[in-house]
């Protein structure tokens, strides 16, 4: 499995996904599953990744290599050329449903699922920083501001941190601070996800840096975050008094 | 869906279930899944159940009539009878096996899941606290102290409480105060599962009186512990430093 979730607030976008692969359990690898899908002085589009690797893959290379020209002679058939987000989000809708096509049928006899969700964000020209959820059937929706976050994967563990510390004016850096909390918690209670961590943090200030990080086993923070959430959850659970109606149990 | 979660601590066996049914999203009732299904001077035996409503009470009814009798002449045909908590556990599993057979052909020709799970808890005659998960199939996993509980139905957004704070030795007052967070953060989540919660506490000093509790919507404890809760995770992460690596984000 995967865990990848995308946060969009009013300073900017934090993407970030865990990189581990399983084909059964005795078959666990490392892959990156954060993919830079444009970047260029006018655009820089993230792509996070779930679900059949080889479809995701397929997914990844069709973009690279342009999507083929359509009869109705549409040129933007790169990200590289696309002039919105929206339309980086139908391209890549385009390309999953295409590349699930090519492998459905014979994936499906062997009843392996063909399934993949992406999350897709970033900016493109002087448009706002965007994200979209692409669900395997190529179909998507965005992230608004009553709910900055999307997720993918393994999303149940993590998201009760993430339904109550993340809003539109949450500053970046306090959202990256709780997406690593949210990966913590499903990090600790499913084997199918794990270090290291890819993070790219795009501020909305577009003359202000993106931040590339790559959070491995052994990062400190991410050691000393987890040591200290696990910590602070036992002993906020130690104030809270014990239930009244047990009596004498 | 349901949320249902046993705890089987060395001071006793605690068990809690929500009470909200629905088919679709249109359609939400209120139903108990805890019940009772034998209680004496020697046992007490609570199962709490998850998945398709109709099933899940065919297997109650199923027991409370007892099992038609075998051929071999087993006569502990009633959970009123059986002389161990396992032998309890067998005969579960044989009426669920035969609840789902009786109408799996029918529900999937319609794709509905005729899928089940439950939670056996309690004590029959001088034995020790039991707690087993029953699957679908009949087949059954019992708690041992290593990972004191079991969860069936919407078990991922309350597992990191649990993962975190419940041990063999934890206080059965503080089992409850856990499982109750742990349906804290599973409401807050998920829709589909939502108060009143049914609990029994079973102390393992059999002398000491069982507790039962219905905690319905306005519950001013679990309003309580919820507010803090939240108001501690907050106060938590504030407390953890920014990630080092953002630099002037």
């Amino acid at each position: 499995m995967t865990y990848c979730v995308g946060m969009l607030v009013k300073d900017g976008l934090v993407m970030m996904a865990d990189t581990r692969t399983n084909a059964g359990v005795d078959n666990i690898s490392m892959y990156r599953k954060l993919h830079i899908l444009a970047e260029g002085e006018d655009r820089l589009i993230v792509a996070l990744t779930a679900g059949n690797l080889s479809v995701t893959q397929l997914v990844i290379s069709m973009l690279a290599e342009g999507l083929p020209a359509r009869s109705d002679g549409d040129p933007c058939r790169r990200l590289g050329d696309v002039p919105s987000m929206f339309r980086a989000a139908q391209l890549v809708g385009e390309a999953v449903a295409h590349a699930r096509e090519d492998v459905r049928a014979a994936l499906e006899a062997e009843k392996i699922s063909s399934g993949i969700s992406m999350l897709l964000g970033g900016r493109v020209g002087d448009g706002p920083l965007k994200l979209y959820l692409i669900y395997g059937e190529g179909n998507f929706i965005e992230c608004m501001t009553d709910q900055p976050f999307l997720q993918i994967g393994e999303t149940k563990y993590g998201k009760p941190i993430l339904d109550r510390a993340l809003a539109w004016d949450t500053p970046m850096d306090e959202a990256v601070k709780v997406g690593l909390i949210s990966f913590d918690s499903t990090i600790r209670s499913n084997l199918a996800v794990g270090r290291p961590i890819d993070v790219i943090a795009i501020p909305a200030d577009a003359s202000r840096r993106t931040i590339r990080r790559r959070i491995e086993a052994d990062d400190p923070y991410f050691n000393d975050l987890s040591a200290r959430w696990s910590m602070l959850l036992n002993e906020s659970r130690a104030t809270i008094p014990a239930p009244p109606f047990l009596g004498d149990l």
